[in-house]
């Protein structure tokens, strides 16, 4: 049984499993396999979404599939019911979960229990569809990312940039955090995960050379109490001529969603880079069905 | 790229385009064309909704295609992030789009940024796939539109009557509306629509000779605040026995629905014309088909 | 038109006619008959739900057809517009209807209006479709229910023991409800259904030699109000090591989940019997399947 729960568990070869498979399920996008044909899957999301739901719920639909929406809420996962229940319930009735929500030990938990893949569409630890997304849309442009520089710029302390932490871990790239001090990646974690992880105050510095600039929302959701605070802490920390300048000339920058101009990108530097930005977006998709056909075979 | 963004962007000919699509897709439900085939469509809805949102999802799936409903709160349409973005998004996802929203230059943004079929499903202005059927389920009782009294009962200043003041325009027949002054439709739509649009405070004298009557729910969604004053001056445009009788002996009775029986309608003239209002109601699933059937055509 | 109101309209021929086509769609699930192929089913529910939710969506498609899942308050059955005006649209657009609410009456005057098979998903008064799964599953193990005994244990005067007592009737097994005297199931229903049912104080009398312990939640969605008064004066009708030891050897123990240990039942005891539970809650599906089957078979 395969799950995709954290790219921690990952290895290089299975990324590239992943990615090689996406190809094909993108260029002929309305004529390839069906893997999933016959089966339904569960998608039980406890945050609002637009692109994960959506490409989850095309994909799945185009590979074969009927995804089955759930609001978290309205099943009281982990609240009404212990998880491993509601698990051990859904493992009988559908053939693969894909599971948005706060705690990585509550899909975990899910996976173990219900016996059918499960997927983590994000939760507050990782966000391994997204990172997988990201490296397929670089390579799809700049070839192997193997050897290149990946500048974050913003909060490091998040899902995003960890999974990023486990990528250059595991494909050998280097990876820059761009973060003031108090939203450097815990050193545990870098600890943990190795690679070439330089963490740097400095903006122009973390940019300098850099193939790839990458940004994140700075205040996502669940944290909008702390919204002055991470505005005014960040707020030196924002993808703009300035720090694209210092980047390789030709440097691609990429934006996970939803962009807030002004903030941590500002409207000309989006603008000129939202074909790469919403192919981004579109990759999702395409990774995403990569993914689950992965999960599923054997 | 076609729309269907209101009927004032619609020609008789557009009209007639679709019109004459409906009647195989309404005599051949269960075995006609799949113009829809491997397509999701987005349906995004800023109001629930009975009539609308299922004629929708059933056409969609019958056309092939799937429905993915979405919730414009779930997805923070023109909220969290600026509807070209969210447009962007979608439109590389999803093969066309049904919007239920209040702005009108909401649903427009969306199709012009999106660069996939996109469908006015009801905004404040406009309400034009009510209409198309509307005009379908008269023209399959009583023959063509074009030369016909057609007698609109209650608020003229909302999006049904505006709906109906272009296709009046169009199509060539007669439209009155049997409104207090208050509740007349704008003076410059009147002007910008041409047509012939007879506006009258008598609903007898707007009723007298009319092939059709028509009503809408007179507090519709989002308006309960002004319940008690919208009730008080509506009052005396009930369609009734005395305003039936004043129509044109076999006169239809249409009514978009909910009914609130008592007031826009009373039970009786609701019930005697049940049939037809029923069969409007169910003809918003075959004219949508044909809707998005024109809309997919070359 | 066939529909699946309550078990008290059903026959025991019709209970059997049901049974009789799980297995099929148990033993052969990627591979059986589509009776539903080309339609959509409305499931239309006020309360939030797991295992009927995913059991009759799931079922729905893999028989062929689409569900289309409409939350009660979107469409405000029964509020905004009588029921019977629902009822007419939706019998016009879908194929059937599966209803979860409140009110008996509402799902029976849906039926009555919408000309399409209606199936009651729980109500205040039946919860059919549990029990003829229970049944099923109980007679996969044990087979045939007929002069058995089954003992519910918790409270006698709700839904699920209802059912109980019109099957028991119906098929012809003892069914014994272990309850507190305000607790027991009202008069008026023994007496109206008949059959051989006896209700009792003491929980180790009525499990003795019982070839069927069955327990349900004690504080139920909406109830939680009562949530203090209905823990203390349910407190000794708990499903443990007592209880079961005074069951017939080899007796199975079933719960219609969700469960909450240490109150109706206790963990020992759940994890004991869980392939038993979580058979019961996979069961849903086949035995669903099989209701939708017979309500469209002629």
């Amino acid at each position: 049984m395969k799950h995709l729960l954290s790219l921690e568990h990952l290895s290089a070869a299975d990324m590239h499993a992943i990615l090689k498979r996406v190809s094909a399920f993108k260029s002929r996008r309305a004529d390839h396999a069906r893997p999933l044909s016959g089966q339904t899957w569960a998608m039980i999301f406890s945050k609002s979404s637009t692109r994960t739901r959506v490409s989850f719920e095309v994909g799945i639909h185009e590979l074969g599939g009927r995804p089955l929406f759930l609001n978290a809420g309205d099943i009281q996962l982990g609240r009404g019911e212990p998880i491993r229940d509601t698990a051990r319930v859904l493992g009988r009735m559908v053939h693969g979960a894909v599971i948005r929500t706060y705690a990585q030990a509550d899909v975990d938990e899910f996976a173990r229990f219900s016996g059918i893949p499960t997927v983590n569409a994000l939760t507050d630890e990782e966000h391994p569809c997204q990172i997988l997304t990201d490296i397929y849309t670089f390579e799809e442009r700049r070839g192997p990312i193997t050897g290149k520089v990946v500048t974050f710029v913003g909060d490091g302390a998040c899902n995003v940039p960890a999974s990023w932490i486990w990528a250059a871990a595991k494909l050998g790239f280097e990876l820059r955090i761009a973060a003031p001090p108090a939203y450097q990646p815990p050193a545990e974690l870098l600890a943990r995960a190795g690679g070439r992880v330089v963490c740097e105050a400095d903006p122009l510095k973390a940019a300098a050379g850099a193939d790839l600039l990458y940004t994140d929302v700075w205040v996502s959701m669940g944290r909008e109490a702390e919204a002055e605070a991470r505005l005014r802490e960040l707020g030196a920390y924002q993808i703009n001529a300035a720090v694209v300048q210092a980047a390789k000339p030709g440097a691609l920058v990429m934006h996970c969603l939803p962009a807030y101009r002004g903030k941590e990108i500002d409207e000309a530097t989006f603008e000129a880079h939202a074909d790469t930005i919403f192919t981004q977006a579109e990759n999702r998709l395409h990774v995403q069905k990569g993914i689950l056909d992965w999960l599923v075979s054997v």
